[in-house]
């Protein structure tokens, strides 16, 4: 691999385990492959708070052992993943990209965390997270153009995953925080149904934020999530993550809704004729598509999805007023402006104030649940364009909220470019339905790729 | 007050406070008298882990010129309050009951402490939890006979209010932990709807598991859990407690549905003989009364709990499959035999067996619903008779359990007495509607005090 100016490329793993029990390749050899991409890239890419090398070898060697004896711990057995900087690890600090938890050790690892080493997988890292996976910007660049912002809250994972340092990285969303840095990175993102995965240890509690993955393919996506869901199941009192023990099969939906959201109006002419061309080859291919113009049930969810942003930060506000004052007891200077004004905001909210959030919420989410007899899943775009230039913004997260504020599953699939930059083409599912939404997805791309 | 034989008697905080505007009385002297308490009970009771007595005579005094001045934060501005050990808490260790946590420190306040704060209450002190608040006993005695247990896991908040240490105190329920201790110790015991007080910062994640009090009486339950809710609300995504602020008036219910509960068959002569005369006074005073006998769907509701402590102790060992599984990471030894087993429980369990739990628990649930419109609320016992004997078991949570596998708030009211002993009666109300719970506990309360 050339120098900073070669596209970068992801790092499938499932599709490289074969060759595993059949000798000719091995975890520790794709271990140094990844570590070979660091070696290169890492300092100025940034996708990591900190590195664990030679620990990752010594696992990576007692997987080969398993795969070379058929005594694999699961089919992620070996896989290098990172873990975004707010979910702990027992092993290495959790910063949350906060200078007030720079160093900070919680003694365990998430449920998550527990979950992936059980599965065998190797914990190469903690990748770069915006403070409290907020709107903060970190250090981290975007591999594809180091000028440009890798997206956040999930910088790090997106990035490292973009460039093939790991395969996988955890990741969290509350607003738009896998979807977006998946479009601007160029790997898959994946947000699961609300409560999917446990977030037992994980600083994401917000009642609309998920633990999900950015990933090199879909295969590696759903087997992490997967793994997880089978061994630490969902969040309390949620049945976890459903599905089959492997990737679901491709299968093409039959209709598709097409919910431009409040967001078209920011996308770019490039972006939507991106889009646009990519509806144009699935319908050729036998989808039909909706829009709000040919169905008033998709006109009505376009409607209450339109604040979206707004019904969600007040949401965010509220449930976030507990931890951010006692911060108040730390050092409440080495809080953002952004992260001080949230608190303001909070405290200047009711308890009515959020009960009529929620239940705007819930509305939402009635009106969109009804399109699940009619649509498989409905189609936009991931972000209103490639990743834009400058490091001091994530990006607008616009197109991704939606399916935050609704709590369903969603995925950014690198399937489109703009001006040789990626851009992810989103596909929003059913709560609960995330296996079918990896079953349209397998199929989408297949006729995309 | 004289010797350990005296009759324990609790300390109303609401009903003390006029005196404290007229300037007849004062916070400082309250706590004073809670203090002489403390002095010369907790030898031997040993309700508390630790105290700070010089730092809440500090807020005493404080809050003492907020009443003097017409400046008080709330109406439980200078309420001397104890903390469960498994709630966080900035300026004393959290121990969990556990030896693996003795003596840790969060560094922050767990959200239901820092409203309490802002409302004014004093946090004099953390009240003794079973380990991580399950069954494996701790060292706190029961104020009426020392010989016997005060309950559990709640153990500390629940013997410190029971004989006037502190006039409220924090506890937290997914089995039988606030109902089964308030009962034994002869105090008001309220477990709200599951969510009803944000748990964030304390360590009961499980999903039945509902932060509650334990009080002096119904006016300072009411507004603990009024003045927490304004201020730190419910669990994120849910509404939290609502209500008015203060207690809701006491009002006569039209019905009350007899749930005896599998309890029923465990509970002693006296015990049974004491309900009945209670619920023949309620009757002679309007109460019409139906059991599973007259109404099918409350012979319903009783078959559908009647393995209320089976399916909620699987769904819990599910849930704490994590954290415990990271407890091998620390010291395994440190655990509790009973809490090994646990683990071992879940480390059996799959994920599919979770959710035939959790469907299980749906199905009382709705069951028990559909009794909202023809009940104000059930009426059983809240233990199948006084305190046990001995501190090696915090007694039978029977009669507790299924409110928390229902996860609606029931209320435990110190209104009966077997051998001199207190016993509770319990009132179980229907999901979001706590304060007319309160209402029909005052009226019933009015009648049998």
């Amino acid at each position: 691999m050339g120098g900073t100016a070669a596209t970068p490329r992801m790092r499938p793993f499932l599709a490289a385990t074969p060759a595993f029990a059949a000798g000719s390749d091995s975890p520790r050899a794709f271990l140094e492959r990844c570590l070979s991409v660091i070696a290169e890239r890492e300092a100025e890419v940034r996708a990591f708070v900190v590195l664990d090398i030679g620990k990752a070898r010594i696992a990576a060697d007692e997987s080969t052992q398993r795969w070379r004896s058929g005594r694999q711990l699961s089919p992620i057995d070996g896989m290098p993943v990172g873990i975004k900087d707010i979910i702990e690890t027992i092993d290495m600090p959790t910063g949350m990209g906060s200078p007030l938890f720079e160093g900070w050790r919680s003694g365990r690892d998430a449920a998550s965390v527990k979950a992936l080493r059980e599965a065998g997988a190797i914990i190469l890292g903690k990748t770069v997270t915006t403070e409290f996976a907020a709107t903060h910007p970190n250090v981290t660049r975007n591999p594809w153009d180091l000028n440009r912002t890798p997206g956040g809250s999930s910088s790090g994972s997106a990035a490292a995953v973009g460039c093939g340092m790991v395969s996988a990285a955890l990741g969290t969303q509350v607003i738009g925080s896998i979807i977006r840095p998946a479009s601007f990175c160029g790997c898959v993102g994946f947000k699961p149904t609300v409560g999917a995965i446990n977030r037992g240890g994980s600083h994401d509690y917000l009642s609309q934020s998920a633990l999900g993955v950015l990933a090199a393919d879909l295969a590696d996506a759903w087997q992490v999530m997967k793994e997880m869901a089978k061994r630490c199941g969902g969040d309390p009192g949620t049945a976890g993550l459903d599905g089959p023990a492997v990737l679901p099969e491709a299968s093409r939906p039959a209709r598709l809704a097409l919910i431009r959201t409040a967001g078209w109006e920011t996308a770019s002419d490039d972006a939507r004729k991106a889009f646009d061309l990519a509806c144009a080859r699935l319908a050729e291919a036998g989808v039909e598509f909706a829009d709000a113009s040919d169905d008033e049930a998709i006109s009505c969810v376009e409607t209450a999805i339109n604040d979206a942003q707004a019904v969600s930060r007040a949401i965010n506000a509220w449930e976030l007023r507990w931890p951010l004052n006692t911060y108040r007891d730390r050092d409440f200077s080495k809080l953002s402006r952004a992260m001080q004004e949230r608190l303001a905001q909070a405290e200047a909210m009711s308890q009515e104030d959020y009960q009529a959030a929620i239940a705007k919420r819930d509305r939402a989410r009635l009106l969109h649940a009804a399109l699940s007899d009619r649509y498989e899943a409905a189609i936009t775009l991931s972000a209103p364009g490639a990743a834009p230039p400058g490091l001091s913004s994530t990006g607008d997260p616009i197109f991704a909220v939606p399916a935050s504020l609704l709590g369903v599953p969603a995925m950014s699939l690198p399937l489109l470019t703009v001006g040789g930059l990626p851009l992810g083409l989103q596909l929003i599912g059913f709560s609960g339905r995330d296996a079918s939404l990896f079953g349209a997805a397998g199929w989408v791309s297949g006729q995309l790729s």
